[in-house]
C-alpha cells in the first residue's frame, strides 16, 4: 500500500493525459507549427507534470511518511529525509 | 521554415523519448512502485521537458527572433516580445 | 519552539548572505556591468534562496509535522496540508 | 549602454524592494516566526527574483542582442548563444 495505491485509477488517468499532451507536441511539430506555439503547450505540460508530483508528494506525506511517524524510531528519520531530497528534486527541476 | 525545420527529425526523436519516460511512470504506477521512484522519474522528465523548451527556443531565437531583426521594423520589436512572454512561461513552468 | 529554533543562527547568517547578494547586485547595476554578468549572480541568488527553503522545510517536517503526527488526531493532518501547499508555492517560485 | 540603463533607477528601486524583502525575513527569523510563515514570503522573494531576471532578460534581447543582429556577423550569433544560456540558467534556478 502506498500513498497512491487508494487513487490509482486517477493517478493513471492523469498519466495519460500528461501522454496524450506530449504526442500532441509531437503532432505540431510533425505538422510545422510555429515554433512559440510549439512552446506555450510545453510549458503546459511542463506544469501538468509538476502538479502530478505535488499530488504525489502529498499522497506520500499523509501516508508512507505519516505511519513511519505514527510507528517512531530511525525509520521515522529516514522516511523524512527521503521526502525533504523528492522535494529538493521537484524545485530543482 | 521555423527554427527546428532542419532539426525536425531530432527533435521529433526528443519527444518519443519523453513519451516513452511517461509512458514508464504509468508502468510503474501500475505495479505498484513505491511513491519516491515514482517521484524520481517524474523530476527526470521534467527536466527532459524543460531542456527540450531550451533547445526550441535557441533554434527560435537563432532563426525566426534574428530573421526579424535583420528585417527590422515593428515585426522585430513584436518577436522580441513574444519570446519574452515564451521565456516567462518557461521559467514559471 | 520551531523547527530552525535550534539553528537560528546559521538560518540568519544565511539570510544575511543572501542579503549581502543582493546588495551585490545593486552595485554591478550601479557600475553599468553588462546584463548577462547580473543575470548570472541573479541565478545564483535565486538558488541561494531555494536552498534556504528546502532546509527549512526540512526542520519543518523533522520538528512540527513530525511533532503533529505523533500526537496524532486532525492536527496531523491540517500540518501536512499545510506543508504540501508550501512545497507547491516553492515548486511553482 | 545595455539593456536596462534607460531604466537603471527603475531598476535599483526594484531590487532594494528584494533587499527589503530579505531584510524581513531576517526579522520573521529573530521573531521566532512559525516556520511556514516565514517559508510563505520566501517563495515570494524568489518570484520577485524571478520576475527581475526576466524584465532584465527583455531588457538584453531589446538592446544588446538586436543590435548586435542589426550589425550581423558572427558577434550576432555568440550574443544568442550567449543569451540562451542564461535562459537555461534562470529555468534551471
Amino acid at each position: 500500500m502506498h500513498g497512491y495505491t487508494a487513487n490509482k485509477d486517477d493517478v493513471l488517468k492523469r498519466l495519460r493525459r500528461i501522454e496524450g499532451q506530449v504526442r500532441g507536441l509531437q503532432r505540431l511539430v510533425e505538422e510545422d507549427t510555429y515554433c512559440i506555439d510549439v512552446l506555450t503547450p510545453v510549458s503546459a505540460t511542463t506544469k501538468a507534470l509538476q502538479s502530478f508530483a505535488l499530488t504525489m508528494m502529498d499522497d506520500h506525506l499523509q501516508s508512507c511518511v505519516a505511519d513511519a511517524i505514527a510507528q517512531g524510531g530511525e525509520a521515522a528519520q529516514d522516511k523524512i529525509t527521503e521526502a525533504s531530497q523528492a522535494i529538493a528534486r521537484m524545485v530543482r527541476s
